[in-house]
């Protein structure tokens, strides 16, 4: 398959279209037609065509989809066919959640360590994953080949502590940090930024409520 | 101000513009050219003269952009100039993150009230905030004028708990949960899917690996 020519804005969707075929999976449905997917994802059917067509696999005219077929396709072009070995840097309450979130397992995500600088939780665990120290982090981060890494730490902890993971082989971080990392190229950065999510969604309560207020709704 | 005029392009802009004129302030810079904030934030400079002229008080030509003022005016395009009664439904680890986060309530979102089906987290609380049991959403919605209420719990729990927040006034969904959530007009929904966030990252992962591979970079 000629991955390369999949476009960015195919990629973006993607994962919406892994979870919707990975229920349609779980309730054991096998075929499914552009049109019904296209009434429980809200999205228009010849959206929905184009965008499964670059993965082949799709049936003939009246017979669907093959959900199996298309789960697993859409995960290999997401990387979901092969493990990562991941650490968690920052293990407060949201390094805790994303530790205690099983299902990054289940793609192939394996949290291998959990990170701070607090003295105070040094050798605590979160689902049997030990907290470390960060001056533990290269040797950990060599000796276990980790790839991924989860920032979930304040801005400026995040910046101190990105050279170090780069510099100890980790290619991907996810930062949760309200920060833009600056990373080498070679390394790839998603980042999470919960505030200013928030504020999106003021944003658009507040031009919701002008809009009423113009049309004269409430 | 026309604020209708703001395309939706610049809106999705404007948070992370809003943070680099905040560090701005904080560093108490008065002033800031285009090009410096281009350096800064790796976009065009030309790229933002084109969004932050759509908020006037751009400088003239040398003298540069007037922080405060614009920090200010993309606020209160971001509705931040008021403040909002929030709740977090799910009091589990990201539930907890999101409590202890204080951040939100310098911004104008004030953490009412923290929710959980387990009747054991019962009257605990998180950072003074008390823990209620899911029951007495309905009244505490209407006692205490919820505007916003984060989702913070499996996705079957929010799915049933989102036409109770709705019934009971609360206008504006903030989503953890990995469901797309089926809301009547007039109320406004922002998800943040870590999942999909997570198979983004192992999607550029792979692919700037093939990229390498390819061109024979290692």
């Amino acid at each position: 398959m000629e991955e390369r020519e999949i476009s960015k804005a195919v990629v973006k969707r993607l994962p919406r279209y892994y979870r919707y075929l990975g229920n349609l999976l779980d309730a054991r449905v096998e075929r499914i037609s552009s049109n019904e997917l296209s009434e429980m994802m809200n999205v228009t059917a010849s959206q929905i065509r184009q965008d499964l067509n670059n993965f082949g696999g799709f049936g003939q005219q009246g017979y669907g989809y093959n959900v199996k077929y298309l789960y697993t396709e859409i995960g290999k072009i997401l990387g979901l066919d092969h493990a990562y070995n991941m650490i968690i840097v920052g293990a407060g309450n949201l390094g805790q959640a994303l530790a205690n979130y099983v299902k990054f397992e289940k793609r192939g995500f394996w949290i291998k360590g959990l990170f701070d600088v607090n003295p105070r939780l040094r050798g605590m665990a979160v689902r049997g994953i030990e907290i470390r120290m960060i001056e533990e982090l290269p040797q950990f981060i060599r000796e276990n080949q980790i790839q991924i890494a989860a920032l979930t730490l304040p801005a400026s902890g995040a910046e101190e502590v990105t050279p170090i993971l780069v510099e100890n082989g980790v290619k991907a971080i996810w930062n949760f940090a309200h920060t833009d990392l600056h990373v080498p190229s070679g390394v790839v950065v998603e980042s999470v930024h919960l505030s200013e999510s928030l504020m999106q969604l003021s944003y658009n309560l507040n031009h919701m409520e002008l809009e009423k207020e113009k049309t004269g709704q409430r």
